[in-house]
Parts: structure tokens; sequence; C-alpha cells
């Protein structure tokens, strides 16, 4: 059934009438009529089911709360390093979406190749929140995570709160740690946020990966092979649905 | 340092003459010299350090065995229903090289609206399989996962013998298993093969659910997430990575 992101708390009368752009996705591209059924996900993050009852203005009525919950346990954020192509941001958050992040950062890396000067940052980021808010439609999220720029790496490590904070490191893997990941998964509890880092291309830098460590961040090998840089987040969420959804 | 595979055995000498392809990156690419070092993997898997000796025949020296090892422990074969569209078998083949998949089998499933018609097999296979061994080099791969077309899905039943099988299937989700994965992968020990099979754009229909779940094949939920069709073989080599290599 097709699912929409509104962003209202449930009316008293339980009636919305909708926004715009869905309004006419849904009367005059799905072409619903009234009785046509949709889901809705409000700010509440629950999902309604909800019924057309006026098509001008389109106006639906919300049923039964559908009680589903397709949400991680944990809030993952996730922080990357600026990817050099225009195709490597859009594909982390779609997936990412698809995987149940929580919130998506992007950050100028020291060996970020691209650089997104103040000008271009709205519109960039407004364009990759729209794919996310698709996926997270398609996917059947509760809610839509956020996109965001995040400036720099100290920005990032003063503002993104975390319980837990780790940093996806090739090195580490090289040295023989192959616990970090999995040490952290496992004590995480439902509730708790878990902040996970991301180098672009070239790697994060010598200097990058010892001021995190000294502000606690964890590093983390993410098994023997080298991902790429769009590749090292989807492991991630995927690792961590699997421990605490699947595997617990 | 710069890989190449080599489809040959280790010579006596320890000296060879570099395929053209491979010369012609190296030298007229790359501008490597007598004395650059690479990393060659042989066909016994095995990733040794290699010194350039001479440059007309591009010939090297084959010096340590790296005893480097990036595989799975298990061998993993995706078979993925057919998807819509160029792009997604392309995708799929890039990230599951570098998560460690052994071997890729596309089939036309009942809802795979693309059909490979015998005489454009051959030309998708064989530029899939390129895109598959250029993802090998760069994650640092000990051999290139094979690329094939199964036709349908009941050969891919015939043919692909492996230890354990299983189909992602997100009714299964939906009906609250969420343990058959995790167990599993639980099973596996290192050397046995996984054979884990994933619906088109539009799912697996009943009747191949039935069909597989006849042959022994376990249907399994990979989270309460929609996954799009290309994700969800990432999801399931990342939680293979893990179990395997993380978590133990």
């Amino acid at each position: 059934m097709q699912r929409y992101f509104i962003d209202e708390s449930l009316p008293k009368d339980r009636r919305l009438t909708l926004p715009a752009d869905i309004a006419h996705h849904l009367i005059d591209v799905l072409r619903a009529d009234v009785d046509t059924e949709i889901e809705v996900a409000l700010n509440d993050q629950k999902v309604y089911l909800a019924k057309v009852v006026e098509l001008n203005p389109a106006t639906i009525e919300l049923k039964a709360d559908l009680g589903t919950d397709a949400e991680l346990p944990v809030e993952v954020i996730l922080a990357c390093g600026l990817p050099k192509t225009k195709e490597k941001p859009e594909l982390i958050v779609q997936k990412a979406t698809e995987m149940g992040a929580d919130r998506i950062v992007f950050f100028a890396a020291q060996r970020s190749i691209s650089r997104w000067n103040p000008q271009k940052q709205a519109k960039k980021i407004e364009r990759l929140q729209k794919i996310a808010n698709a996926a997270a439609e398609q996917s059947h999220r509760n809610h839509q995570p956020e996109v965001v720029y995040g400036g720099k790496l100290s920005d990032v490590l003063k503002n993104e709160a975390a319980d837990f904070k780790i940093v996806a490191w090739e090195e580490s893997a090289k040295q023989g740690e192959e616990a970090n990941l999995a040490q952290t998964l496992r004590q995480l509890r439902p509730g708790q946020k878990l902040l996970a880092i991301f180098g672009p291309e070239g790697g994060l830098s010598e200097a990058e990966i010892e001021q995190m460590q000294a502000q606690g961040v964890i590093p983390a090998g993410l098994g023997p092979r080298i991902l790429r840089t769009e590749t090292a987040p989807l492991y991630l969420l995927a690792a961590v649905s699997y421990q605490l959804e699947l595997a617990r």
C-alpha cells in the first residue's frame, strides 16, 4: 500500500487535508478516489491506515494505528567524509535509509576532494533529503532520516552526541583488530545512539584518527576486504540490524 | 599497492610475462618502470609481492607470498532474480564483490520484467565479469568471483550445490520469523557453501517460495524494513562477514 509521511500530529477529529505535493501524487498520479486506502506516518512515528474522504481539497480520515515498527532499536548517525562524485552521497542516502539510518551527516574530511561551498550546501542537502524521504516511504520506515551538512570533523565530533562512537578504519583490521565492532554493538541498548564515522575515497588521515581517538571514538574494522567509501556505511547498518534485530 | 589477478600458477623460475591488458595498464597507464613493485594474485588464490624486471615484454619476478587472506571463511553464492534496469546488476556485482561473494548468478524469476535473450547473455555477463574483476582488485580480494547467467530458478536449484540454502523473503519477517538467518549463519563452518536467493523488484511469487521450501531452502527475513532487490544481497553479505569474521 502507498505510504506517505506527513509532518503533523494526530488531529482530534482524525481528518487531515493533504499537503499539495502528496495530494498531487495520490490523486493526479496514482488516480486515487474516495475510499482509496493509504498508509500515513505522522510525526508521532506511528503508521496509520487512512482513507480518502474528499478529493477537493484532498482529505483523508485516519483509521487504525497499524502498530508497525520498522525502525532499528537504536539510533544510528552516519557521518561520511564527502565523497568525490555526486552519485555516491545519493547512493549512501538511499541505501542507508532503506537500512535504517536515523541521521546522515556529510562532512569535509581532510582528504575530501569535493567541497560543498556555502552557496551549494542547501541545494545539495535538499536533493539528498528528497532521496531519503522517497527511500523511507519505499522501505516502509516509520520516520524519515535527516540529512545534514556537518562542516568539519571537529564540528561533527562537537555536535553529534551519541552513547557510542566508532570510526571505520581499515588499518584497524590490518592491525589484527577484529572485535571492536561486535563488542560495541553488543553493548548497545534499545534507545541508545551510535555515531559511526567514515572516511572519503582516500580514507581518513592519521591526524583525523588521532583526533578521534583522543575523544574516545573507537576504531573498528569492517572485515579484511577494502570497502569503498559508499559501501562501508551499508556494511555497518546491516551489522547493526543483524546484531540487534536478528541475532539477539 | 596496485593489485592484479593473473590466471596462472606459480612458475618454477618465478618469472611471468604479463598478459597484454595488464601490461598496458601497468606500463602505459600507471607508467611503471623496472623495479616497480606490485601485488599479484595467482590462481592458487595467494597474493605475491612482485617486481617489474623487464618492460618489453613486460615481465615480473614474483617475490614473497604475502600471506594475506581477504576471503570470507565460507563461499557465498548469490542467486539474484534479474532486476529491471541495467544499473542494478552492475551495482550488485560491484558491491557484492567488495563484500566477499564467491559466485553471482542471475536468473529469470517469475516476476523479472527484464529477460536476457541468449544472444545478449554472453555480452552482459562479460561486462559484469569485468566489473567484478575490477572490484576484486580494488577490494584486495584473493580471487575474482564468477558471474554467470543461471537460467530459471529450477536450474539454479539443480546446479548450485551448497551446504545451506536460504531465500530472502520479506513475508518471513512479517510472519514474525527473525532468527532463521542468524541460526543458519551460526551453523556454517569454514569452507562450507551458502546459497542465498533473492527476488527481483516485484519479489518472489508464492509458487517460487513453495518450490524452494519443498527443496529445503530456508526462508529468512532480513529485518523489518523493505530492502530493494539490489540492497538485500549486500545486507546478507555484511551479515555473513559480521557473524563469521567479527563476532565469532
